[in-house]
């Protein structure tokens, strides 16, 4: 038993912090105010680098470092950049918001989603956090011993049994095991179809079985209930996302604040429309009127540059829908609190549910 | 608290059990010799009615009542049967498999899933069952009212908050939450698409907020930290179907049988084809050579009668494929025991995780 009283001991190594929770990297909407927030309140602060460039990363750990004093994960994803493919039927779909927003089409192919690579591999050298975690696999094995090297602890995300046990062979020191409820971007790496996707109740004591690592559950998890829940499955620790983004310190507009308070919170459910690969969000006028899922999607991160311009030009009308809301299945279940409090509620709500343990 | 330690007293009126588990009820799996094991471990026993007549489900539960004292609950579905509808599509589809194994195509339109209705509320009335339960929504309100005057207690299945404020409204004793993970039919009623269907950790918790009914936990429970996740999450009591299924008492083929065990168990999904209607399952040579959810399947119950020829053909050669083999997320957790000992203990497992609480 940890000092702070939860039941599994092995977390106090793995993740450095007083309560077993990771707050979710989520690009778009962690930055440093939402990092330092959960820090002080005892769980893992979290920077997303997926949309990051290296140096604007490294000094937002230096900005978490300078203001709290607890453990920081730098989170990357790992996909392989596919080469550019012909957009033009996706292009065409989203010709009548072109006309309707009066913008010119992007031409661009630029993405914001760039895999981990040497230039930020550097910057994780430099900023030297506690924890560094992988979606979508784990990048080449130099920039992982690289990143190890560092005395980083590295943490990566399976949807999958099979996932885990890749990625435990590989030397990973804990597994973030993402249930179906998750929000945000599935980290499906091994090709699996998206419908076999178990939830948490399923995937989680599965892997605890599978690998001999500490398992942080993720997906689903909004309260105190949900993390002594995860803890009678075997997780170590846990991972919450989205009732963070109901913090005052996430960087999410208005529409997507609203959202998660409105009926959409009910429904939410995978789309690839927003960047090619399935993650789960709100409904979205987008996702309304293509279908979530529709065929015309370039591969990942290749849908995102067309919709830019649309998201800008409905953003000056104070409009959503060409953005995406990511929510997990539980955004209802999220107390409204600032990030400190928020962390010291979830972690007294479910020490109270897990107390006569001890 | 209970005599058997169990957290939650409210259980013992409802259900009537020593344990707050109820074995679910599996058409095609679940008989006599499941619900008399269950009920001597100190579960819920239940009959299925689904795919009975009236006479044979009266005679089952006089034949449970014989030889084991505790609680019954009988279970029936509530769909509306649609008009015939034209299958020529759905026939020319299994074409090839009518070639192929050797029979006539069928021509009747005979469905084996039939709803709820006055000959089978006659049964009710004959067999008087501690508890009744109902998928797919519930039955006319004469039917319920008849069902209720013999003094049992009543649970319905919800897929999702909205149908679960629904039948809290119309007066059931208890809601049956039904996550992504479980196997068999999906009971979603309410027409909410299949792709917002949430996972049990969202679910779970989401319901017991809003009703004021206990909720029985079902989906991907199958061993005892399952059971304590769930009264974490606020349940009363869990219902768990995949893990009885391997019971030498259920009554699945040796294929479906050596399923449970092998690699798809890791990859279930949900599929139209065995009757017109999402249900999860096992990956088959049907779902394999159609696609999970093909576009020509007709409506529930429909789909079904078509096959029935060519399943009975590939039994006759040892073979599966055209049968459905229904399972949850969780079927490789389950103990391979007898019901009664695999009742006790799920129920001493949970208890021993659950302990410190009283």
């Amino acid at each position: 038993m940890t000092d702070a009283g939860w039941p599994d001991a092995r977390l106090e190594g793995l993740l450095g912090s007083r309560h077993p929770i990771v707050c979710a990297p989520m690009a778009g909407a962690g930055g440093v105010e939402l990092a330092v927030g959960t820090i002080l309140g005892g769980a893992v602060g979290s920077l997303p680098g997926a949309m990051l460039d290296p140096e604007t990363l490294l000094d937002q750990a230096r900005q978490v470092r300078a203001r709290a004093g607890g453990p920081i994960n730098l989170n990357f994803f790992c996909h392989k950049m596919p080469e550019p493919t012909d957009d033009t039927a996706w292009r065409a779909l989203l010709e009548p918001f072109y006309v309707e927003l009066g913008v010119a089409p992007s031409t661009t192919a630029i993405s914001v989603r760039k895999p981990f690579d040497e230039a930020m591999c550097a910057a994780v050298e430099a900023a030297r956090p506690d924890l560094a975690s992988f979606h979508f696999g784990l990048p080449a094995p130099s920039l992982l011993e690289r990143t190890r090297a560092t005395g980083a602890r590295i943490l990566a995300t399976a949807t999958s049994v099979e996932e885990a046990r890749w990625l435990a062979e590989r030397g990973v020191d804990g597994i973030v095991a993402q249930g179906w409820e998750a929000g945000g971007h599935n980290g499906r790496f091994l090709g699996a179809p998206p419908e076999t996707q178990m939830g948490l109740f399923a995937l989680l004591p599965q892997i605890v079985d599978a690998v001999d690592l500490p398992v942080i559950a993720a997906g689903g998890i909004a309260d105190g209930r949900g993390i002594a829940a995860a803890f009678m499955l075997g997780a170590a620790a846990v991972q919450i996302g989205t009732a963070y983004l109901r913090c005052p310190e996430s960087l999410i507009g208005p529409g997507h604040r609203a959202g998660l308070a409105g009926p959409g919170a009910d429904r939410t459910a995978f789309t690839n429309v927003y960047s090619g690969r399935l993650a789960r969000g709100l409904p979205t006028r987008l996702t309304e009127a293509l279908g979530a899922v529709p065929g015309k999607v370039p591969p990942f991160p290749f849908a995102a540059a067309p919709l830019a311009p649309l998201a800008r030009a409905a953003a000056e009308r104070g409009e959503d829908g060409f953005s995406p809301m990511w929510a997990g299945q539980s955004a209802r279940l999220a107390p409204e609190l600032p990030a400190r409090a928020l962390t010291e509620r979830l972690a007294a709500d479910a020490l109270a549910l897990l107390g006569g343990k001890g």
